[in-house]
């Protein structure tokens, strides 16, 4: 059996619940969680906010844990191994995308969280491929939101071709920007956040940033035209993305990992003029989590972190609805 | 003197007009005009749509003929090579993009129709740089549409990395779409061309589609959905882009050539979801265009034309204004 806490509605609080996860893939690993990171995609589910959710609901997918036992077929990890798992928990494994290595542009994975119980619980199943070795060197208690938030915005750097002589900016220095900015200095780009928080500048300086600009000042924005080859937006509010287009050099990219559910008034024209992409995208693939994981290990990039325990869950779900957070919670043993 | 067709006013019909052009620049090349193809921004530019008009204004910037005499300094051409001339007649030759080879995103460029006098004209000045040498076997009489036009559809293909063995489709089968059919065919693609006009469906397929779409049918385009590797919009319409972002397949992109005037609504969970992008460009490099002509020249490439003399510009403008051009219009001695 599975010790879990799992919300049994929409908005439910967590509660106690045990499950018979029934007999071992041959394809499955068993993870024996140690942490489990809190991302806002766990409230959304819980409260289903999607329409996908379905209850009793295990919500969970920035995973730290060991491998507790394998299906027979499974070669990618061993018992004993310390491994994570984001929020993909399986794939389809025929299609271009899984054949391709873009397992998390495949149409039919499954997700960790939905219609799968993931990993506020004891232990959590997930198929071999999606079960990612953590190398020696990597803050174990630190690491569950690079499995999610981590990878969000580790991924457009490797997507995008970003490069060391880049200048990026981050729009929202949070739960995804502020390991943004960590992921891009260490890149070597020049690095800028946009933050509407005085609080948060010096925050930005001390994580990455080699300069911050007030969001909210539209001035400010129009005093940085043209300076850019990417933004990176991690913010699910509507902003002025035109002010921000034109901030962008020719080429410029304006990328979305948050996702606002306001449609953006982009103007064409903008676009056209400088030959911009405003694009999004999703999680990264098994290898760029490795690649993530490796990068991150050799540059000391960690997620700055508050604990709780896992029976504490309810109060850490409290403090994630405050909006309070610096910058990401984790439950621990 | 050069004895040009100009506007004097915004909307005027266009008078003829002589102008002295004074002492050849050092790095000037003077071209005897032979073409002169007639583009939809000539029409916004005798309008002022833009507000960048100043008058006279000579139109015309696809202009295709002989170089007359050069600068002093002038190397890359010599009198009586046949060149042509597109939408930009000068660079800064001084920025990042200019050095780069990316001359079409200088943001100093002169364009040959905005405070410079163009084409409609037996005689036009352009900075060397821009003038073109036009390989042997490219039709003359129909190569005027490429400079602006062709090269305005011929670019992204080269820009975004387009390989033959992907699914492109065009929005809009007109003096844009016309010749994105023909490139994209002759690039190894598969195409697909989207047009609400019966009558040119037969016609689509001969320029080079392997198949069409109904555009004005939701139901079609819902059965279309994940195809597309790129779609190149070539209208200046507002559709529903959310319908036609949801054809693309996981990492695919909605480039825009032509610009709506209304806003994109873009759905931004419609860019995560599928790592997707929204983009636009302008026209070409020099380089580009000489890649361009090469490409054309090897592929029987060619404008389908309708031709007028000099003399008669203000008919052909009358029918460019009236829409019902199959598929450029071009002026001749």
């Amino acid at each position: 059996m599975i010790n879990a806490y799992a919300a049994t509605e929409p908005g439910a609080k967590l509660e106690a619940y045990q499950y018979d996860p029934g007999e071992l893939g041959e394809h499955e690993v068993e993870i024996e969680v140690h942490y489990c990171g809190i991302c806002h995609s766990d409230l959304s589910m819980i409260d289903n906010e999607w329409g996908l959710s379905e209850y009793p609901l295990v919500p969970g997918h920035e995973v730290v844990g060991k491998v507790a036992q394998v299906g027979e077929r499974v070669t990618e990890v061993t018992p004993g191994q310390v491994v994570g798992l984001g929020w993909h928990s399986d794939y389809c494994h025929q299609c271009a995308h899984c054949h391709s290595g873009e397992h998390n542009l495949c149409q039919e994975s499954t997700m960790t969280i939905v219609g799968h119980h993931g990993g506020f619980a004891d232990k959590v199943r997930a198929d071999a491929t999606s079960v990612i070795p953590i190398p020696d060197g990597v803050d174990l208690k630190s690491a569950g939101p690079l499995f999610c938030g981590g990878i969000t915005v580790f991924n457009p750097l490797t997507q995008f071709n970003i490069k060391p002589t880049d200048k990026v900016a981050v729009i929202g220095i949070g739960g995804l920007g502020h390991m943004a900015l960590q992921f891009l200095n260490a890149w070597g780009c020049e690095v800028t956040a946009f933050t509407s928080s005085e609080a948060k500048k010096q925050e930005a300086l001390e994580l990455g940033a080699h300069h911050t600009l007030n969001s909210r000042d539209e001035k400010t924005l129009e005093e940085a035209a043209g300076q850019f080859d990417m933004i990176l937006s991690t913010v699910n509010v509507k902003l002025d993305w035109n002010l921000y287009l034109n901030t962008l050099k020719p080429k410029g990219r304006l990328h979305f990992v948050g996702a606002a559910l306001e449609p953006l008034d982009i103007n064409v024209f903008n676009l056209i003029m400088g030959q911009r992409s405003v694009s999004g995208s999703p999680v990264g693939s098994p290898a760029t989590i490795t690649e993530m994981l490796d990068f991150s290990q050799r540059h000391g990039i960690k997620p700055m972190v508050q604990t709780y325990k896992f029976d504490q869950v309810n109060e850490a779900l409290d403090q994630l609805r405050s909006g309070d957070v610096r910058y990401r919670l984790v439950l621990e043993r």
